[in-house]
């Protein structure tokens, strides 16, 4: 059994965390931190937890008591706490933030995608767990990118339901700001760009071209759905035997030549894929839950690889359907 | 043309006001107040007014180049306001807080229900206008309480948009939590009972039962859909002619015997009203638009009231439809 | 392992219950029955299962193949079917219409409703699957009657996402219309009420009064969320401990003194229960998985009972949370 | 007065047109025809409409009554009716169909964009509505189509609202589908894109690169948002200048340096649009109402045009808000 401890325990993808903890045959969750909610109870704060689990959220960090900690922090506090902190030496560690997703010579963390760093997740102690946007992203380019075919700029639209925005109340998550709009933010200049990038170069290490990004917030809670244009000349049927053999030995990417819609993942930790060609242009989809492949899903993904269990124990989940 | 001031200005309901004012061909905008967002561009703050408004809010308050001023401030604040300035003398007010819906001997104010109260509101100069639950649920019960038809318990369930709860962002206003969620807050305890009360008993004064009101919060922007259900002897088709004869006079308030549904009032001033009888048990079914009869578009007719215009000028808004 | 045949392969209650049984570690599935959809991919037809299952729906019914039959059909072709052909005597059947809800001489089926007649489904062979709305009702109310405490009407409102309607699509689950709307149905009339009536008289076999109840149809996709309201004298502590030991046995029925909103039960087979008193009304709130709780999921709960599993197995799953 | 009738009145821009004339001070709505629900009220068929309009659908066609005839009948029935009719000569016509949006030699219609063809609109008698997608592209391209400044390909991501669709149930407008999904249709085949590219040729007739349209379909009931990225090396500060010159006589186009969202738009004829530069990359962000700009609200503009009104009568439409 694997001892867990959380950090950061009040927020959404803790939240989703401890959703999938809790049918995972092989851990075992020790302690839930969180300095704001300390003394409440977790399924006070976190939905669909009532009669799951009776555990109150500490302000304690038994760090000796666990084998595994999850950072579901703020962004920049998991640095702040690892140099302020000396962990266990047996202690892994895997950070939901996207403090330690650039690799760097002082940067003790290994980029969290399995499709990309499998063998090196498997041998590592540290994993930086990817952002949601850029694992969307990163999973209809990289086969692309191994066959060095990223020669020209990459027109990404992308949209995002609202959990991706956090807890915290805000006036573009005001439900009634929201419900039944559309708008876009931050384009061009998404904060995930440079981990795509070293994700894109670490298969094509010439790629110099643009990744156009627009971001979408969409009227949705769960969720990322991504159309990727570029052009390309090989046809269509080759392209959809790259992808597939690409993603040959992975449980979770399924490459599909039938259209495919959002909710098929939504509560998965699944990533769809779809090609269409037209003329020149290649037209990429992908969708994953935000939530899980995108954060907490593949956070045990990365606990398995860590721990050597099969990849896909305790992640079989139901998918929401509608 | 009439000269009109808000104070509150940054709120739904005051967004809401001034969209219906700028269509009105005999009203003009003087000024918006608003301490929060003094000298920003009031179309940066409310939807939908690229285009129609150039006007920044003010933190002035020139009274003497008005002739009414609308209250669209948070609940109490009117009452402070009024009690700590004196008015000019000719200055008429609607206030849409709650400070001065229930009668007292020192409340100068008529409650602004034209349903209820038409002549009065014409002859007033200070008018409260009612409550958003309060006015769907008193349309749906006035006619039986001219007849004295209240002698037993009412039972009402009522579900009201998010932008009943305000701007302000808050957890249960969050998109992530309230989308495709249901619930309810303050059973048999909200607010509006006082004035919703007061009104049946202006019509029958021996009302003593309860009326058991449930809100529910619901999933969408806009609307309050409300059922409510008491014993009754009397024939469906008697109890129709009540309902009509009542209403009459009433440009705004349709009794109809098909199935309504709450996007038929959306977008509007509008009240919709449908009977159904089963044995002894009478159903009234009372949809409005919250923030328009529910709000500031009864404002407005009251508005129309004072200043001895035609009722519907102005507010025959197109509905939304979808 | 129980070897498992659908019928009426194509509706929204197989699709569930396939999503659910591919995550059944004792159950398998041999074929899966649809008319309409023979040769088809089943995940083409029900969305989340790419990469979960390849099998092609049929239009064979190899009943000696399996050792539980589950009929997802419309109302009426239950009877029809089980009338027209004989069953292998080993075989057992789950009936998800409402064909043999009903008791009478001549129904070999007992009323599945584990919470009411686990010992019975335990080692009964024909099981008749509660409707949705009945299941929140029932369990919103049983406590009271187990009491003797349903001594006047009962007002209940009831809310439905659109799911509850079925996958053939029609005016009232076109997304333009539905959503952002509320309306209602059948109003005091609904097809479940006899079997409500049926499981009060149970275990309250006076039970003379009404069911008033008002079902609507709300803007969401999955959920049922129920308030009932009936005079009542105990004291709310009283209420509370009457309400957690009649469920104390039942694994997925939580009563709780806080708030519930309908996310909370999403996606599992979980039924949360809360209660409120004010003056002498009691009001009981119930909330479900209309496809879940409300029909696949309690079918499966009925196969752990007839094959003598552990009741919660292969229904441990992850709340939607958002 | 003009005397208008409907032809194709059960549909969706029928009832908007409907909606949107009873606020026209000028026009008159003499009957609305449909096959399919001759003798139904209108009232019942189309939201919104309860106490505000008595008039029953009609089987006939008197031509010769009205000034004026609306064809809001599906694709390919206009130019059936057309060709298998002889029109009183001094009536016109304006088609919301795609039949006649194409120029031919043979084609009288005139394409009926304001803010590309005003000027031969006013003095035509055939009127070709745009569509909707069109209508939101065109306008955010053609003031770089008057500069000659489409000179690499565009890429165009655009969602649409449900309505789009129609009013026929069909599984992609199912609202259990529907509800929190996201999916794409024919991508870079949109039966819009001829119109779209002899638009912007009218102003560039070079244009030879690619219009790569991907359409989204939304998960809302109303509007269109469009981004649309393109090379170009002119500051933003020109481009903003460039494009308030080009809607500088329109009322309905408004371009702003603020971050616009759908919502803004939806139940008014507006287009707002916006701009972005990233290095030498354009985004021109678009949004309209695919129903009133998109559709109905256009084509009384286009009505307003052909009887020399001024264009914004009747259109003063108040945004929903929210």
């Amino acid at each position: 059994m694997i001892r867990v401890g959380i950090i950061g325990g009040a927020g959404y993808t803790a939240g989703e965390l401890i959703r999938i903890l809790l049918g995972h045959p092989d851990a075992e969750i020790v302690f839930v931190n969180s300095t704001s909610n300390a003394g409440n109870k977790i399924s006070a704060v976190h939905g669909g937890l009532i009669g799951e689990i009776d555990m109150l959220f500490t302000d304690q960090l038994p760090l000796d008591t666990i084998d595994l900690l999850f950072f579901c922090t703020a962004h920049g506090d998991t640095r702040k706490f690892i140099e302020a902190n000396t962990l266990p030496e047996e202690l892994k560690v895997i950070d939901l933030s996207m403090d330690y997703r650039i690799e760097a010579d002082d940067n003790p963390f290994i980029y969290g995608l399995p499709e990309l760093n499998r063998r090196a997740i498997c041998s590592s102690r540290y994993v930086a767990n990817p952002g949601c946007f850029a694992m969307a992203i990163e999973l209809a380019l990289l086969p692309l990118a191994r066959y060095l075919m990223l020669n020209d700029d990459v027109y990404v639209n992308a949209i995002t339901g609202s959990t991706g925005a956090g807890v915290k109340p805000s006036p573009t998550t005001h439900f009634s700001w929201r419900n039944n709009n559309i708008s876009i933010y931050k384009p061009f200049t998404h904060q995930h760009l440079p981990e795509i990038l070293q994700s894109i170069r670490h298969l094509q290490n010439s790629f110099k071209s643009d990744i156009n990004f627009i971001p979408y917030r969409g009227d949705f809670s769960r969720g990322i759905f991504v159309t990727a244009v570029v052009k390309n000349t090989v046809d269509i049927e080759e392209l959809y035997t790259i992808y597939r053999e690409y993603y040959e030995a992975d449980s979770f990417v399924h490459v599909t030549e039938e259209q495919i819609d959002l909710k098929q993942v939504v509560n998965t930790n699944n990533c769809l894929l779809h090609l269409e060609k037209h003329g020149d242009k290649l037209l990429v989809v992908s969708c994953i839950d935000n939530l899980v492949k995108g954060a907490s899903g593949n956070a045990v993904h990365n606990m398995n690889l860590l721990f050597n269990l099969k990849e896909t124990t305790g992640l079989r989940l139901k998918a929401i359907g509608f």
